[in-house]
């Protein structure tokens, strides 16, 4: 996939391939049904001096655009649409090819004509986050009043402002409510977030591989992560210029997220004990001296596959970025505000599909069943996949399978 | 525990406290049986210039000692000895208290007068591995010729050289087997290596929480970990003087591994979302400006505990320690030089109690289960413990009820 830097963006995105290889291989089998075809990223504003965007802790903002990406037809009434939300990394390009011939969106082989997410039937719409990098506004914008970027300097947003901001451009499309809203991971916290706080516009909802509260687990790996980007002397405090992003220490965050991406399984069944024949020094520091400085390269292939995502998160992905979106998930709590969770998840009566993840360790298969008991009007999935976490954007047919019937049932 | 910094090592040892509080907790409970006492580390060379110690990797050195700790009484035939292998972070302080009121070593509980690990009728062997930083040499000892730690320089050692500087310092105690070979996790690698290379010293096994050969996952964890120590610039390409350590780097290194060494329920139990009442400045690094500044601080409960661990660590541990024993754990497989893997194991035919733990994250069960099976004379026990790995330093009384049982069976 190729996401082309936008001129708001302070990121350069250098490389053309992103996410894992499995994810990738996943992707470029579409799946039964047509294909999107070319899409392009637009962007609209959602905010301006007269009617600026309030976020949650405090702060606003009057310049705000969301980056989105739309497939198949709004009908009049603007009830027809069903809303894709992305995880952690991802951008708004879930369907369809920027240019003939590239790897298509993250979530491609379920959208489309004839797809599980029929654009035939629905208008689908698939925002980058506010606070992404992928297009919207966020730590790596310009702030048009110094003319940097925001970097550290950016409000403090949480997935409920990511949820009110999707809101703000829905309603400037003309959408009236959602026949659902579908994601997985971070993006099942705004699907979850939506019918919480929106109950009216979220007709049914798909919350994949998440979770209504984040877990002891999950913030201590989004810290150690997190604390691996700031001890990177070129994170500068977050003040570091575009080009010079802290590479070592978000790279080194993206290895740590891709272990618990993972599994123990899919790790020893595609690497092992294998040893690297040929040692990529571009994927790695500087070879460092002595004997133990030899013992310190990479030699097993499990090394290199984490040192390879880590670079290439680093051509695609800001730094300050994954700060504020990291503890946006962290800070993430459905009950916040709104009494005990069982009794928020209780009221939420639209239909749900909820799916987990048999090998998931970052969201354990536990907290999706938890949380389709405790929801009223559930269905619930188990993905089986030794993939991990990373089972829903690489286990196309058990999702479509399972997506299709749950949409055709409410259309019935 | 107390671990007495001693005049060969680099490392000072500014802390009284270490290792998990639940580990600790249960040590303090003594268990059935009385009590070792107060005990003393010893050092012993085990190689001069006549007889120099020869890695398996290459290098030799004439100067190498070990420390250790005996309980008991070595029989006339000495063939009574039990020895005790510890894990990564661990040392010879397995038994007893170096000052009355201390806390006693890491498996007291076990080890004592009418204890499972019976000192009225064993003498129990524990030593600091070879390249240890509790008084073996070891990167953090001085080199005699330069007058300077060894750092970098000290020669690459794998679990194997471990082993025979065991096996060096047991003989010149006059020990002539092992009744059994005992140890958790890298303690484990030491046990199986021990029954591979040397069957007739080895007259049983207890290898717990450990892997014949490490996984690709178990690489990765200790991939992510050696790269947050040599990403810190404090950490000199290993060059850092003794009381300059990287204590960013090994700090982060021991937070990510203390994840590993837990489970998803444990840590949810014990911290939940609790949030910190009073930040500890000096277990993080300073405050950080900007709006994303106030959001690094240590907001939840997790984030403070594995602040404290990774603080707790850099004040017993050295960091290039760190990394050349996280390697050897890396590099071991059992079937190395020996053919395949489960040729070796089904040759391994002396009583081998394995110990599993049904929520480890690091060698989860099904490695115990396999490692079982394998060997030709088996019995294995899981553990039930919500505690992940580190439950063989916790769960005393299951671990105790099992290893009474399986060393009565071989006296009988």
């Amino acid at each position: 996939m190729s996401e082309r830097p936008d001129a708001g963006s302070a990121l350069h995105l250098r490389h053309e391939t992103w996410g894992d290889h499995e994810a990738l291989l996943a992707r470029t089998r579409s799946g039964s049904g047509g294909r999107v075809g070319v899409v392009e990223t637009q962007r609209r504003p959602i905010a301006d001096a007269g009617q600026p965007f309030h976020f949650e802790h405090g702060g606003q903002l009057d310049t705000v655009e969301v980056a989105y990406q739309t497939y198949g037809e709004l009908d009049a009434r603007g009830r027809n649409a069903i809303l894709i939300c992305h995880a952690l990394t991802g951008s708004a390009h879930a369907a369809g090819v920027h240019n003939e011939g590239d790897v298509p969106g993250w979530w491609d082989p379920l959208i489309g004509p004839g797809k599980p997410i029929d654009t035939n039937r629905y208008f689908v719409l698939s925002t980058n986050v506010l606070g992404g990098c992928y297009g919207s506004t966020g730590p790596g914008s310009l702030n048009p009043k110094t003319n940097q970027p925001y970097g550290p300097d950016f409000p403090r947003f949480t997935i409920r402002d990511m949820v009110n901001a999707q809101k703000r451009l829905a309603e400037s499309l003309g959408i009236t409510s959602f026949a659902s809203v579908v994601g997985g991971s971070m993006g099942g916290m705004q699907v979850l977030e939506w019918a919480a706080a929106y109950p009216e516009w979220v007709r049914s909802m798909v919350p994949i591989a998440t979770t209504p509260r984040h877990s002891a687990w999950a913030i201590g790996l989004n810290d150690v992560a997190r604390r691996a980007i700031v001890s990177d002397a070129a994170w500068k405090d977050g003040r570091y210029a575009p080009d010079a992003q802290p590479e070592t220490g978000l790279g080194l965050a993206r290895a740590i997220a891709m272990l618990s991406y993972r599994s123990f399984d899919s790790l020893e069944s595609k690497f092992g004990r294998e040893r690297v024949v040929q040692p990529r020094a571009d994927w790695g520091d500087a070879p460092k001296p002595g004997v133990l400085g030899s013992m310190l390269s990479v030699a097993f292939e499990i090394q290199s596959y984490l040192a390879y995502q880590g670079v290439q998160l680093t051509k695609r992905f800001d730094a300050n970025t994954y700060l504020y979106l990291t503890r946006a998930m962290d800070d993430f709590d459905l009950a916040d505000g709104r009494g005990r969770l069982r009794d928020v998840l209780a009221s939420m009566a639209m239909p749900a599909l909820v799916i987990g993840i048999d090998s998931d360790v970052l969201y354990p298969e536990s907290e999706s069943k938890t949380l389709a008991e405790s929801l009223p009007n559930s269905t619930y999935h188990v993905l089986r996949s030794p993939h991990g976490h990373d089972a829903f954007l690489i286990e196309f047919p058990q999702i479509a399978a399972r997506l299709r019937r749950f949409l055709n049932d409410l259309e019935s």
